[in-house]
């Protein structure tokens, strides 16, 4: 009941990706089997290679930012069809009866999700494969719906990228006329700065890189705050309505804290590690609030997908074929990508 | 246009509490003039006459939970009058005109609150003095009015202690059934469990004492949750609906942001200071939130105390004379009071 397919994955955590073969489950009669054209790289399929959290399983296929073409349905499918465009972002499968997935949330299914790939497999023995490789066969309440007008191979990153940054602004209701800063100009922070200008805001780009300036203003920001510029930290000192903080590792936020207006919020979305110390008087003077967000649940992405139908909006992406994978890592490992790299799948069909 | 009056003050920062005589100005139309009977004594009077916080003036006159008697009123002021109980907490003036006056927080007055003591004084060439003394003046919009029914000596410190922790509660909706964790039982803790238990929620008092137990139960705590117990601390994880966080110092808050649900709040009312780092994955994973909260605004104050007297809610206290204040600091330091010091200001009087 299952099909060999090529993919690239790693053996173990010191491996480089190499090319390997994998079994892909038949459909089920609620599963969508889809071909895959196009699949984004994230950082944290990085940091799932290298084990850096400590939960991985080999070999590992990577890859959530899953484009492809509808190939065949399950008998209760009636939603999909041949040859349709669509997506598959981190998660594959979940409880669908707990609290959080009836909220919508499946990210946080109190069952536990699975996870596009390295979760135990409901159907095989076998853990999850992800998106480095040519075919997946998915349950159907977790496949998106891409609109046609977007370019396909741009829309890739959206699955990931694009709703771990749409997520908190529309939870958190941004809205036309907020002031909200963006910190980090990366395969997050430019999409928060696409989302944030779409959704009629004053976009500032908060970051460490002048040179990042020119780049942001053409991705939407109004404004760049250099956050190494005291001058110009103190002149936006308690000015923003919202921080969609992109930030992927431990900082200082004092001085973020310090930009939010009162009972404004800053949300985490990269930092997944300690923060440095900081000051709780800096919450306490203004009642603001830190909170963090984790990618979205599935009728939010949809919601992502279509908004982004509307606006014209996909990511900045750089095209790789598949072997040269390895190196693509080392460069976002550099923060050398603007700003998503993408894997044309074609090239691993070859 | 002033009177001297007696005082307890302290001269610097590394003075003991000494007698002093200080000006208190002549009624202005909108003052009201109080015979002081009984004021608390706030952690914060220790910190500020220690000038911990960097700010301090001296000679400086503490004291910011103030009840007593209307002497007189100015010819504007009609809502107070001759022998009613009135209270003055942390603030004595604020511009009233500013967006955080006009959404009745003055707490945060983007011109300057003049706080009860240490701020400039609007009236004269001084700074302001607080509640350790037998009479003060201030204006109508920052005294309140003290319920007859309730015991007047346990009233004093409603006006901080009881403020900064009914004003996260009802500003982050705490509702019958809600299960609240108080985190701290001292002067601000005992009276989160109080407000909590009152509101209807299911109270849990968490601790590292376990000797507190019997007394957080005494108070409205339903069930006593020991912060070192790993096994109490992974059987309550994602539990939490919302928690009052009183640790007046910096601390690890992984263990407390483990014990929250998803989407739920923590907010922070003690540590001013730099908080230990914390995972930013503890917020991420269940979209969690960390939040300040200071005092309250008048409006919110009245509205605790209006809803003290409905539920017969005081402070528990520990009665002292004005002579004996530099004791009752050192006992505030080794957190050996059950659960606030009042001074009798009667003794400075007599």
């Amino acid at each position: 009941m299952s099909k060999e397919v090529k993919a690239y994955g790693a053996k173990d955590s010191k491996a480089d990706l190499e090319p390997m073969s994998i079994k892909r489950r038949d459909i089920l009669k609620d599963d969508v089997e889809i071909d895959i054209t196009y699949c984004g790289v994230c950082h944290s399929d990085i940091h799932s290679v290298h084990n850096d959290w400590g939960n991985a399983v080999y070999p590992m296929i990577p890859g959530h930012e899953i484009i492809g073409r509808v190939v065949s349905v399950g008998n209760d499918v009636s939603n999909f069809k041949e040859g349709q465009l669509v997506g598959v972002g981190c998660m594959v499968d979940s409880c669908q009866t707990c609290a959080s997935c009836k909220d919508d949330l499946e990210q946080f299914c109190e069952n536990g999700t699975t996870m596009t790939y390295g979760s135990k497999d409901k159907h095989m023995d076998d853990h999850t494969h992800g998106g480095y490789t040519t075919s997946i066969v998915v349950n159907k309440e977790f496949v998106l719906r891409i609109p046609e007008n977007l370019e396909e191979k741009a829309v890739a990153p959206l699955l990931c990228a694009g709703i771990t940054t749409f997520s908190p602004l529309n939870n958190w209701n941004v809205k036309k006329g907020d002031k909200v800063g963006v910190i980090g100009l990366g395969g997050l922070g430019h999409m928060g700065v696409k989302f944030a200008d779409a959704m009629g805001a004053h976009v500032v780009m908060i970051t460490t890189s002048p040179d990042k300036a020119e780049d942001a203003e053409r991705l939407g920001a109004d404004e760049v705050l250099i956050s190494k510029d005291e001058d110009a930290m103190k002149e936006h000192a308690g000015s923003f309505d919202f921080i969609l903080n992109t930030i992927p590792v431990g900082h200082k936020m004092d001085p973020y804290i310090n930009l939010l207006k009162r009972d404004a919020t800053m949300v985490l979305v990269g930092a997944v590690e300690p923060l440095d110390p900081f000051n709780g008087g800096g919450l306490i003077m203004g009642r603001k609030r830190i909170a963090g967000s984790l990618i979205g649940g599935i009728k939010e992405t949809q919601e992502m997908l279509d908004f982004c139908g509307e606006h014209n909006i996909v990511s900045d992406v750089e095209m790789i074929d598949m072997k040269d994978i390895n190196n693509a890592f080392e460069r976002v490992m550099d923060s050398d990508v603007k700003y998503r790299f993408v894997i044309d799948m074609a090239s691993l069909k070859n």
